[in-house]
This record gives structure tokens, sequence and C-alpha cells, in this order.
């Protein structure tokens, strides 16, 4: 509803009688040009969006822009699930592409390793602070560079199974660890979804079409190897993500509370929610401190839901804050300084984006 | 306290004191005329009261209500546990009952299917709108008919095992869903107990004396199989119930809010209470919705605790509607309507009670 | 901030600024006479005070505080951990230590059994009430003597495995159930820390640094032979804590009130808070009640704490009884008798402290 209101200036409610009326006018509204991307950007007021892009992406969007002389400040995010899960659809396709795009002959693990490495810089070249990673689970385990090899080789014959994609996705993780240690990017790992369980809608569709439901997750013992390698090294910085809110106070605390490497995100997806954002910080915060969280940033597709988003995050935080406020676990001096490091500080801060 | 002062009058605080004063005087009342069955039923207001019955009972009690000419709608449930889980203590026994009952000759997979078939239909001719199941866990998978009626060999022969059980049991929780798609009977599956958890007790008194404890809960991959067979088939209605609360946000909701055929049953057991409904009201209601619940229905064995069950869930969802109002997330109206469907209009829509 | 103030007078809210001159003012006051631990326990007005001693230890500062005439009450509390758990470290050298302190000398399964035996009726000689026991998890299962042994002898030739250790210790749990029924020891089982977590703080200052994380817990199927056993026992009396919350309503608060011998003790660690205090009301209450919990006691090694951490989860109680008080589930004179049991009743009760 807030976004109909604020951003699109519609008053009534709506309803079955008036949805046809409702939907031509936004449509209409839509196509005038106080409606493009970049007008609605400068009206929402918004510092910096970040997209996610594929290993293999050409970048030439984000080229694009900068040529345009727009000053809108748009920056890429590396995710290469595409080429790190050998199970991903099209894999030995997107291996073919990193190859391309990266001017290395992808071969080994060796040169997959280099290429990553050369498109990281890439993309940090043309402004990404960070780097994105999804996971069935957060398992994180460190193979030798000769078995490593191996599986990578089996990949590449289409003769890798369940077992390899598992061990070398949880061993890509922490080789991400490392080049974040190296390159500085921030590294974003949210585990716990099982992609496309509608197969009717997936064969129909295709995939990612609002069809993936969240799964048990275990952090404590999952994160142990990556933990125990790069979770003390000052120059990482890894954002946490769940879809499983009983980690919250059991694990994802305790660890972000525990490790200087460690920063958690936002309540996400189906908890990106005003419930969803009560039960974070009741759960989260009295064990980890709001400055072991990365505050808050979307992750939506939906452009116009952005303003909506951040005013509820925003308002959620007053609120918890004036609970404590009023209840004296704080003073309103420490209330202040929080309420402009949950709404924007912090969020900044973690994922670097004070230094342009 | 609600049901001693509401349904039979006693104003004191019971307590060490007046307890034998207070138990001959509820004996006196409950043998007295009106405190009859029937009688409570009419002066409770119930609409519709549903049994639990066995695949195997004749359903001569509910014959001889309605041959009796009392109006009262009381409707028999489908509750197959004891011939589909081969585990079920005397299942063999249960088995040569079902012949007896369905006058199929259960020698085989194909005879038993029809047995059940036919006594669905059995239900369904005096009354039934639903068919109830227990298991240990919600794992569903589907075994080819030849699979099936090996296993299905086994348990005749006293040889199927603990794995042959727990692949039964997955496999005939899809064949019923497949069943209620032909008949439309609304299939219940409730999970996640373990029954006679003190053995002392169990070795004394027999099963269900109250010593069932629940059990962590999987339905995001145990429930697959069947909701990629079955989850968007309009005329299947599956309602899930859980003892395991962290399934609420995390799994039951995405998928309520994302199959057509599910809908999420009450708080249930230990949570039909006031913090279980005000737990379910805050993780289940913003991701699945009203819309995709069944509202409330209790599944007591305490006859006189009805109207209390129905008058709590009641204040619950007002006082939850409420708050939402208050924080103008709905406006009156939306509550006016919703407390209705919470109410009373849901439960009877999703047990298809309203066709008689 | 309560510790700082009530404890050591200060007035200002520590920050940058003021930290150096607080501390050395802190320091100051620790090292004069008023607080001495023995000033501060009578200060703080404490009935009783149990430590944790290892299954060796020789008690004898206990011995000199008692030869010392000072009054204030004292007592050990048995933690066999080092001992039962084959994979402590240092094992070998432990099983001498019990060797000496019991002037039994430690063969085999059975001199192992009557040096603990021993060392319980020393113990309980000087005041325990009660014993302590940490443990992966609550999983517990019973060896035939000669399987014990075994295990043990492979364990004195330094060639048991892991899941040897974890088979004695789900073995050691129910032998101290049964000796706590012999000799009416209190029993504490607090399982689910991932100890040491952080293996470069490991390697550099040693365990117990503040890197124990927590993990998901079973309780339903673990404990099941243990309370098959001992739980309808009234002899027995087994506390449980946990780590894992999501425990509190699906197993811990059923099982502690159907079985007799079991009670649940409070919030712990990260959830001896107040959102872990108010999670516990909400999660627990309900269907265990409170006489079926041990009310408060704390296990911290801050002994300045102590009367801060009573204070808050007397307030929490009250707080929690003042809401049912006014949603009128229970009355005011309830609410009277009910702070009093949670804030000193039931826990003496739990751990037999009037008897002393």
């Amino acid at each position: 509803m807030d976004e109909l209101t604020s951003v699109f200036g519609v008053e009534e409610k709506p309803d079955a009688t008036n949805a046809d009326r409702l939907y031509d006018a936004l449509v209409e509204k839509l196509a005038s040009p106080e409606f493009s991307p970049r007008q609605l950007f400068e009206r929402f007021n918004i510092e910096v969006l970040c997209t996610t892009d594929a290993a293999t992406d050409t970048l030439e969007h984000h080229l694009a822009i900068r040529q345009s002389g727009w000053t809108g400040r748009i920056l890429p995010t590396f995710r290469p699930d595409a080429v790190v899960n050998l199970d991903a659809p099209g894999w030995k396709t997107n291996i073919a592409k990193l190859s391309e795009v990266s001017s290395v002959e992808v071969s080994d693990y060796n040169s997959f390793i280099r290429a990553l490495e050369l498109r990281r810089a890439e993309f940090k070249s043309i402004g990404a602070t960070a780097t994105d990673h999804a996971a069935l689970t957060p398992f994180t385990a460190e193979l030798s560079a000769k078995e490593a090899d191996a599986i990578f080789q089996r990949a590449l014959k289409g003769k890798s199974d369940a077992d390899d994609s598992s061990r070398f996705t949880a061993h890509m993780i922490m080789e991400m660890a490392r080049m974040s240690i190296e390159d500085c990017l921030v590294m974003q790992l949210h585990p716990g979804s099982l992609r496309n369980h509608n197969d009717v809608i997936f064969q129909k569709f295709g995939p990612d079409r609002g069809a993936d439901i969240p799964l048990q997750t275990e952090y404590t013992r999952n994160l142990l190897p990556l933990l125990n390698k790069y979770g003390n090294n000052p120059r990482l910085t890894l954002i946490l993500f769940t879809l499983d809110e009983t980690t919250y106070a059991r694990e994802l605390a305790p660890l972000a509370g525990h490790y200087p490497a460690l920063k958690l995100g936002p309540p996400w997806w189906f908890f990106d929610s005003l419930n969803g954002m009560s039960r974070y910080f009741d759960q989260v915060m009295e064990t980890a401190g709001i400055y072991n969280t990365a505050a808050f940033n979307d992750d939506t597709r939906a452009f116009c839901s952005i303003p909506a988003r951040h005013d509820l995050w925003r308002r959620a935080s007053a609120n918890w804050l004036a609970g404590l406020v009023v209840r004296h676990v704080i003073d309103i001096d420490d209330a202040h300084q929080m309420i402009s490091e949950l709404a924007i500080g912090l969020a900044k801060q973690a994922y670097k984006l004070n230094i342009s």
C-alpha cells in the first residue's frame, strides 16, 4: 500500500471493483518520463544501488551507464554461483563463457582460479565492493589443490557426482574468503533455500519463479573450517544471511559476537517484514550487538518497493530503540547514535561504500 | 477455569480444601439429563462435530445416531493409520478386519487399495468430508506398484522391517492424496509426535496415555514428492499440522503460500493455547495469509472443553486483528471480514462443511 | 551498568574519556578489605554458593573454608566430565589422579565406577547436593558391563575412537542417574555447546576462553533410554539446561510436564538475559508449569555480577506474573505465591538446599 500511495499517488484501497482502472493508471504512469528508472532513482534519493552479476557477465551495461554521463552510483556485485557450483544448470557452458570473458583458457583448477581472480579484479575496477554467494548449506571444507583439480576434471568430463559438487562448493566458499582477504571485496553468503521446489512451475516457466522454500540450516559446524582459518582476519568481512530464524540466537549471534570477520545481514526474504524484523531485533541484538550486523540492505527485484522497505526497517529500528529507552536499557543519546547507524551508517561501513 | 465456570457453574477457585466437594458436585451434574452429550451439544451450539474412526470401523454408532432421529450433525473421519502403517500394533489383525468390513479379501497391494477406496466411499456416504493421517515424519515417496506389493507381501508374512514401514507409509500418504483428488475428501496430516515415550506407562496402561512427545520435523524436502505431483491440483485440500513451531515461518507458511492444494491447520496439542496461538499468528500469517489456513478446529477428547477452546481462539484472533488495526496494517472493514472468516468461515470452507 | 552502580558505586556512564580513570578506581576498590570475596558474599546476602569441582579435586579449599570458622555456605558440586568423557584432554592423567584421590586403583570399568561412587560420597560428606554434567549431545544409551569394560580398556591403551567416546558418555550419563537415585545428589545436564570453536584462541590461550558456540540439540529421542529407565523414579531429580531455545516448547516443556524426575533449569548462558528470560516464560511455562522448573540459579564466573543476575530474573518473573494477573489468567494471590517460589523457593527445593 505504501508503495502505491507514496510512489504512485494512489489514494484508493484496491479491490475487485477498481482493480482494472488502477492497473491501467499504473501502466500509464510507468510509461511516463517521470517514472523512468533514473528519475525514480533520484526521486528515491538512493545513494548507491548494487546489482548482482554472474562471474561471466561482460558488465557492458555498467560500462554504458558510466559512459552515459549519468552520475547515479550503480555498482556490480560478483556472483559466481553458476561457475563454482558444479551442479548449476549449464555449468560447462558457463565455464566456456568464463574462458571467453576472462581471456584465460579454463582447462583445469588452476586456470579456473586464475580466471575468477581476474574477473574479481575487473568487477572491482568498475566499482564493485562485494561478492555474493548462494549455497544449499553453509558447509565449508578445504580440499588439496590436487583433489580440487581431480573434481574439476571430472566435472569437465560430465562425470562429477552430487558429493563432488557439495565438496567443491564447500572448498570454493573458502577460496572466495581467501580472495576477499586479498582483494578486500566484502563476501556475502546466503544459504538455506531449496530452489525451484515446484517442478510444474520449473518445467513451464524456468528457475527463480517464487518457488524457493527454506531449509533448516546449520552454521556452527559447517562454518568451522572457514572461521578457524579466516575468522580472525581483519581484512575479511563475511556477511551471513539466513532463512532459518532458529539460528539467530543459537548460532549466528554467538558466532558474530565472537569472530571479528563476521557480520550478520538483515532479515532476508520472507523475514524482510515487520514481524521478521521484530524477531531479528529480539533474538540477535542482545548477544551480537548492532555493531556486528550490517544493519539493512534490501535485495528486492521490485525497484519501486525500495523506499517502503527502507522506511519499514527504519521505523522498526526506531520502535525497537524506543522500547530500550523507555525501559532504561539505553539512554536517549545512545538511541540517537544507534538509529543513525542502523538507518545508514552500518550498511555503508559493512559494504565499504564510504570509499568510492 | 472457564470450563468449570461457564459449563458447570462453579464459582469457587479450586484448591485442596474444596477439591472433594467440587469433584462430587461435578459427578452429580454430569449424571443429570441436562449434561447428557446431546443436551450439551445443543447448549454449546455446535454446528458439526467430526469423530475420527479407524478405516476398519463399522460406523454403527454413526448409523445409530442417524436412525435415532436426532438432528445434531455428527460426521465420521477416515483415519487409516492402523492399516497403512505396517508397524502399527496388531497390523495383521487390522488387515483381517479390513477384509471383513470392506468385503474385499485383502491378500495383496491391489486388493488393499481397493478395500481402502471402498471404505472411503462408505465414510463419504455417511457424511465424512475428511481423512486424518498421523505419521512419525511427513516423508513422502512413491513406490512402483510392484515394489509396494513386495513390501505388503513381506508385511503379511511378518517379515517387513523398519525401512519397509517407513517407505510404505511414505507411499501411502501419496496414495491417500491421489484418492482425495478422486473422492474430494479433505486430507489432514499431523506428523512429528513420538508416541508412548514413557514405556512404564505404556506397559501398565497401554497406548495414548499422554506420553507423546514432539520431534523436530522437516517438511520442505519430505513433502517434495507429494507436492510436485499433487500440490497444484485444485481438487486436493491437504491440511498440515505441526508440533514443531520452528517450521511455521521457515517451511509451512512459505509452502502454504505457494501451493494451491495446501492449507495450514491451527496450532495443535501443546500449542492449542494462548501463547501457542499468539506465536502462530506472529509467524504464519505474514507469509501465508489467513486464507491459506483452515483457521480453527479443535481436536479435543474433552467434550466440555469445546466452548472454551473456540472462545480462546476467537479472542486471540480478535486481539491479533485489533493490533493490526491500531497499527494501520489493516482497516476496520478488513478486520470485520477477517474475524468472521477466522471464527467460522475458513474452517467450514476448508473442511467442505457448507455442502451437506 | 547495574553491577558498576550497585556494587562499585560508579555513577558515570563509561566511555572512552573516563575508561582509564574508572578502571583504576575499580582496581583500587577491589584491593580494599570491603571488597574481599567474603565481605562481598555477606553484603550480597548470598545464602549458598556452589562451586563446580572436578571428580579428581581434593576439595582442600572447601575444607580450608570450613576450618577457617567462616560461616558462609560454600558447597562443592561433583563434575566428572574430565574422567567420564574419554576424549577429554589429558584423560589418562585424570584417571591416574582419580586413582590417587579415591585410593582405588582404577584399572578397569568396575574400579572406575567404584572410585566415582567413593568420590561422590566424599563430595556429599562435605555438603554437595548436586552433580553437573556437560556433553556435546544428551545422547543416552546403556552398555552391558562387558561392553563398557571393553571400551574402558581400549581407552586406557589409547586405542578408543570417537564412537567409543560417544557411547561411553551416553552410558555414563545413565550410570550417573543410577548413582543419583542411590545417593540422592541432584543431577544437572547441560548439553549442546561446541567447545573451543576458535582454534586460534585455543592454541594461544587454552580452553574455555569464550569461544563455545551452541549446537542444535535433540532431547526427545536422546533421553528416551534414560527416561524410560529412571524418569518415573521419585528419588531422581534431573535438571536439564539447553542452548537451543527451539527445544523449550517442542521437547523440554512436554518432557518436564510428563516425567516426575525431570525439572528444567533456567535460561542459560547467552539466554541468561532479559529477552532470553522472556522467551523462556513464553515458551516453557504454559506446558511445564513453574513447579517443573528449578526457577533460577546463575552459573557465572563473575562474582560481582551475582546480584544483578538474580535481580534481573526476579524483575523478569514479576513482570511476567503481572501480565498474567492483568489478563486474569492468575489472581493476585497466585502471583504472590509464585513470585516467592520463582525468586527463591523452587531453586532451594530443586537443589535440596533446605536440608543442610
